[in-house]
This record gives structure tokens, sequence and C-alpha cells, in this order.
């Protein structure tokens, strides 16, 4: 896999272990992670820290340039919210571990300008496959249903 | 002014005290301010609290069904992310302070449904272009520019 998709299930897994949503993401500008987070609904009551919000507080404060010249990877495809923040910051490429167990706002991202990659990766899909099966409450939640 | 639109100027002034960006949210359900906030990019070094963002993270987690009976109030037009996060939660109606000092993606929120009123409220531009000629660089980098 590729290592930095693998950097963000890496992220997805840990918040799984904690008991969390696992969708992990990273930021990655000039060959090198950045940022890197995942979901913290459940473990920090959160209603914003989706993984690519996350990745991107944890980033902290950049110039624009950065963002402009940056790579998103999230083991899951953007929902409204996260393609939002892509779009407010420019970042120009993301790539999407898989969008079988939801798809986001991918049309409105490439619309924009923004390339968009989907990998469809099995082990992105299985972790989080499993994850709506054990908690289809928490998940409806994080996604506004 | 609307008592809400009031409360979401308090927080923006509450920002600007703190020698933060001035913008600031409510969110309303049936009749009752259930969220508030304001930017925090300078106060807590966040890439990811604009003012809408600030109030849904001060809600806490909520069910589906409060946002879609709810009403955000925001001292200015919503930027990409902050309306992505409307859309994520199927909050219907956003009032908007003013839209002179910047225009967010409110034809975005419109092409889904959302209603937006603007109410062009002269105490919620004069505070952003204060700050805006204080600090453009500031301003800036909260925009991705």
């Amino acid at each position: 896999m590729d290592p930095f998709l693998q950097a963000a299930l890496d992220e997805a897994q840990a918040g799984y272990d904690e008991g969390g949503i696992p969708i992990g993401s990273v930021i990655v500008h000039d060959g090198r992670i950045i940022g890197r987070g995942h979901n913290r609904r459940v473990q920090k009551g959160s209603a914003t820290l989706h993984g690519e919000m996350d990745a991107l507080e944890n980033a902290g404060r950049l110039p624009a340039r950065v963002y402009r010249e940056s790579t998103l990877y999230t083991t899951l495809s953007p929902c409204p919210m996260c393609s939002g923040a892509i779009l407010l910051y420019g970042i120009p490429r993301v790539v999407v571990g898989e969008n079988r167990t939801f798809m986001g706002d991918e049309d409105l991202l490439r619309s924009r300008g923004v390339e968009v990659t989907v990998v469809d990766d099995p082990a992105c899909a299985d972790l989080m496959s499993r994850f709506i099966a054990e908690r289809p409450d928490v998940w409806n939640e994080d996604i506004g249903e």
C-alpha cells in the first residue's frame, strides 16, 4: 500500500482501538507528513473533528502556499464538511482509501478542480464496515443521519 | 437587531477583545441557543475553529433531528468549510450578518436547499472591516489566501 495511505489507515486503526470511529487522514507536503489525525467524535465528544479535520487541526496554522502544494490522504470519502475544508484551503489533491461504505462530496471537489483518486483499498473498507456493523448509531450520528 | 444575530455579534466582539478574528455564531433550536462560539484561530492556533465550527463544537454531540430543526446565525457569510458543515448536518436555515467583507459559499448552500438570509448588518460589517484593516495577514490566513 502507498505509505501515506498506510499512515492514514494506521490513524484509523488507532481511532478504532480507542473505541472511536475508524477514519484517519494525513496531509503530505514535499514528501513529508505535516499533519495526521483521526475522527475524535467519541474520544472528545466532538461534532467537528472528523479524521480530515483532525489532521488539519494537528498540522496547525499554515501559510496558504503550503496547503496549495499538499495532498490529503483519507481512509474514507470526505463528507461535505471535510470537502469544504479542502476547498477552503485549496488543497489540490485528495487520495481516498475507499468510498464503498460512504460516498462523500467527491463530485463537488472535482467540480472545483480538485484531483480525487479513489484507491478502493480493502483494508480501509473492512475496518469501516466492521465499525458500522458494530456501532451504526455512532456512525449515523457522525454523518448527520 | 434580531437577538440571535446580536448574540452572534457578541461572540464576534468577544473574539476581537481576545485579539482574535471577530466572527461569531450561534445555533438556535426551539427558540433557544444550544451552541455558541467564535473564531479561535489566534486564541487556540486552530485551523478549523471558524465561528460556525466553534458553535457546532460547543453544542456537542447532537442527534440528527436537532440539527434539522435548527437555525445557524453567523456574523459573516460562511466559507466553504462552514458551509460544508451546515450541509453535513442538514441545518435548514442560515442567517448571515453580512457578506460585504467576504462572500462565502452561499450559492452552494442555496443549491442544496438551505434557506440563506443575509441581513446586511452594519455593526457586523464594521467590526469585520476594522479587523481586516488591522490584521490583513491573519485574515488572509483564515480564508486560505
